[in-house]
């Protein structure tokens, strides 16, 4: 009885406001496309998180002796406290090199399906071992950070708990797998839109909705969906209108250089939306600082249509609704170097 | 009677031992010389600290916009992670460029009698606005770090809830006061020898206590003594013998630079001892990176005397007991740019 009269009011409520009901059909549509961010890692097979593994990331992460330098970490280019990126067109690396591309969100980075912008490494663990190596990045080498590692005895211990078992823990690849542990940890739960997925409708306001309804509707969601609003595929660049050679650098061809074919020239991994506000400036390039901006040029470039000022508004207040709890992370205090630990190289 | 009873056992037990009398004698010296580190930060006359400011001054202290560049903060010189140093023989700034002398920690800095390597700050609000706007460090200027501030609207609501009543709260003078009051926070209570200058002779072993005894019979304490064991006056370097011209390079005139005086030509401010053992290298040159290696240089210039190894390695167990508990700070969340904050400029 009770239930009879509750499907009988919830008909009465819907048919007395249109809006409800469109509001109502928004969310589910919404719901169908996107996931909230959970508030707990996912668990990777043969790399379980331990309490050791996952401070000794933590610690790797912040680390500035992964780079040949001594002076640039993880977290130079994938600033915690900065939404995970570094506020610069391309990150800065040894030498005071410009890289090539702009540096993507550690933020929730662990539900993309491959990483970098091109997806060369498979997942966050084979990540971690790029710009350790990479010359403008860290210009670093496994046997240097091996043996660094090894020189500082609270590491050797450290590594020794969070991989037991193991005859020579201290490696470059158990160094990848503590970051990732501690990385797939950097989540930005309960924002906006994660209250409004889990049922909260009035988590949105009106605005906010529209500009999700525009979202979706016109295709944004295409590429950008799933838990990270994107990264979930590979997508050209200019699929309908090829963006300004300065958004989108001729030299840079994306997947392309990973896969070697041609169907791949200027195929990125589409950028996960979460936390945007929070990540200027946008693209691989660096090029645009507004997030209107950006999204106009999605527009035109990846469908075609020229959005106005109020449709990009909207979509930029939905946008802004992606930026979740930011993670709390208590600074590591490193172990202190030995007398055999490297120094620092800065040519 | 209870007391009589202790008086005679007191006695009877110094009696027995003449380790345990020289040990009394030893931390009753050590107590006339030195003092713990304490718990609580000090209060400053006309800058409280406030859970605001605090907060602030934390934030400010991780916020790498503070430089021209966007790359670097106080933390990356003063890394509260690595001891309050960096690794480096002297700090590298904006445009990869070598400063010219070694970062000195910024833990426990707020009992130091004025700040630098030659004092030319008389606190740590003055020393803040240094490495700001120095051109070798975060080559900014405080025009465009007011404008950056002002343009990100989280930092004008927590500037003006720090310095409460002010019209125009958001200054370069404010960034300072709110970065002092959080470094004044940056301390490390409870090593073993402030346990042991409380009055818990166990805190140090028997090598220890020689090693505490040589530093005060040998004459290091005349320099370095009080809460930051050194910190407190200006002396010359090379006394009584000149160190190699590596670690006192002959263009670093020292605090002659600050007061063109000619007596206090290769006058330094004796830096602090705490945690000595974490923030290698050495010397403001930065030159030594072996902690026995730096007390036997200071040995020969400033005493006039050759310490043997057996000597050395005591004095250096000792200095080890100057490590004391490492502060706990949460990663500050840095609120985001807004459209009209300045970008990174490179150059």
């Amino acid at each position: 009885m009770v239930l009879e009269r509750l499907i009988v009011v919830g008909v009465a409520f819907s048919m007395m406001s249109g809006v409800a009901l469109g509001a109502d059909d928004l969310q589910k549509r919404a719901q169908g496309m996107f996931k909230p961010v959970p508030h707990a890692a996912p668990v990777f097979k043969g790399n379980k998180a331990t309490p050791a593994k996952l401070q000794l990331g933590k610690m790797l992460y912040f680390d500035p002796r992964l780079s040949a330098s001594n002076l640039i970490s993880c977290n130079t280019c994938h600033n915690v406290g900065l939404g995970g990126g570094d506020l610069q067109e391309t990150s800065v690396g040894h030498g005071w090199q410009k890289g090539p591309r702009n540096a993507p969100t550690v933020l929730n980075a662990v539900f993309n399906v491959a990483q970098f912008w091109d997806g060369r490494a498979k997942d966050l663990m084979e990540q971690a071992k790029g710009p350790v190596q990479a010359s403008v990045e860290m210009n670093n080498n496994p046997q240097r950070v091996v043996e660094t590692l090894k020189s500082i005895p609270e590491y050797v211990a450290i590594f020794t708990k969070a991989f037991p078992g193991q005859k020579d823990p201290v490696t470059f690849d158990n160094m990848a797998r503590a970051i990732e542990v501690f990385e797939a940890t950097l989540l930005t739960p309960d924002g906006p839109f994660d209250r409004y997925l889990k049922g909260d409708r009035k988590a949105l306001t009106a605005k906010e909705q529209e500009g999700l309804r525009l979202f979706m509707d016109k295709g944004c969601g295409a590429c950008h969906n799933g838990v990270n609003v994107g990264g979930g595929g590979y997508f050209p660049f200019g699929v309908v209108e090829k963006p300004a050679g300065e958004i989108r650098p001729v030299a840079d061809t994306g997947r392309f250089k990973v896969t070697h074919t041609a169907s791949d020239e200027y195929v990125f991994r589409a950028p996960s939306l979460r936390n945007v506000d929070l990540t200027p400036p946008y693209f691989h390039s660096g090029k645009v600082w507004k997030l209107d901006e950006a999204v106009a040029i999605m527009g035109s470039a990846q469908l075609g249509i020229k959005l106005n000022n109020d449709e990009a508004g909207k979509i930029v207040a939905f946008l802004d609704t992606l930026t979740g709890r930011q993670p709390k992370v208590e600074y590591p205090i490193l172990p202190p170097n030995s007398p055999t630990t490297p120094q620092s190289l800065l040519q």
